[in-house]
């Protein structure tokens, strides 16, 4: 998903997600890393073509009212935190915005696969780092993370990123709060690097255009 | 709060808040034109100087662990749309993070006090528009809302609004989420404005402070 440092500090094109990728292999038993495994009761059909038994298990424990989709609150009452805590609403509704390509505010199980694998990717960057399992990492591993994901960010804008997410103690960033940067700065270096036409790091803007990408990333 | 339309598309410097502002009287019978008005059972002290006695009466309806501050949880539990519908968690944090400087992710009375001159200000812009009070405006209602705080958005962006607001029907905006576009609008513009020396309505921007505008604009 991420390359290496191009001249403007943000990755070069995003590469193909393949077997030859940098990231480790998708956690089965434990969807989302810090999600509670969901339950399933019953009988459970045959997966859809190209989908796994394990996201076909996560999906329909998720599906609580079993319509075939999956909205954010769906969402959110299985993902949990390190801490306990459920999931950010903005995390949720990001998560399932992704994906949802029919803008009717749910997912199917087939654009819930595809979403699994993207979490998980950025989920296997945090885990490297979150060695005690706490659901959190610290500024010196935030920004080791975001080096391995191909970004040369500042020490005041990584600095700035933790006191964002830790407005109270400024020393750590919660794995869905990670999530939700993740998913942002993605959108905002793609729209960066379609104006960035010479790699140069640094766009012209309009105002309007500038509203459009600014509001387009967030939730 | 806001000017007249400038060389950029922006409304010009913000103006001071003053009696001669063109913006109604603060209502006092309904703080926050579509909350429901909460009931304070108990003894009142007097408000602190400043602090009206609507003010202090809805704020201690709020604060109902009467800590003294008010958090994104309270605030979202007394503040309703047209639809019955409690605002977004999104419209909630952001209000509260308008005035919460210490970053406690709370929001005390004299702090709440602004809130309220703030939001109401955008309301009454809302219920101008809003005419059969459903909480809900439509494009042409959006674009004129704009245009009266000194904007000057093509017809493209306020359809880009709308379908960002009502992804399913592309018809309306609800009133938090009017609040929502109107705080991060009105940041971004800031944040524009103070890179556009010249006022010409563009400016150029490096890619981490590009990051570090669109970021710190959202929840």
């Amino acid at each position: 998903m991420f390359g290496n440092p191009g001249a403007g500090g943000y990755p070069t094109q995003p590469q193909a997600d393949t077997g030859t990728s940098s990231f480790p292999a998708l956690p089965t038993e434990q969807p989302f890393g810090y999600a509670q495994v969901p339950q399933v009761y019953g009988a459970t059909a045959n997966p859809p073509p190209g989908i796994s038994p394990q996201v076909q298990q996560w999906f329909q424990a998720v599906d609580k009212d079993h319509s075939g989709k999956i909205n954010w609150q769906e969402l959110q009452s299985a993902l949990v935190n390190g801490q306990g805590q459920n999931f950010s609403e903005t995390a949720c509704k990001l998560m399932i915005g992704m994906f949802d390509r029919d803008k009717s505010g749910t997912i199917d199980i087939t654009e819930f696969a595809q979403l699994y694998i993207y979490i998980n990717q950025w989920l296997s960057v945090f885990k490297n780092y979150d060695r005690d399992q706490s659901g959190h990492i610290e500024e010196a591993e935030l920004a080791q993370a975001f080096q391995q994901m191909g970004f040369r960010f500042t020490p005041q804008f990584i600095r700035f990123l933790i006191v964002k997410s830790d407005p109270k103690t400024h020393i750590r960033m919660s794995v869905d709060q990670f999530i939700v940067f993740c998913v942002q700065i993605q959108r905002f270096t793609e729209a960066f690097r379609s104006r960035d036409i010479n790699q140069q790091g640094a766009i012209t803007i309009q105002f309007e255009d500038f509203l459009n990408v600014a509001l387009s990333c967030s939730v």
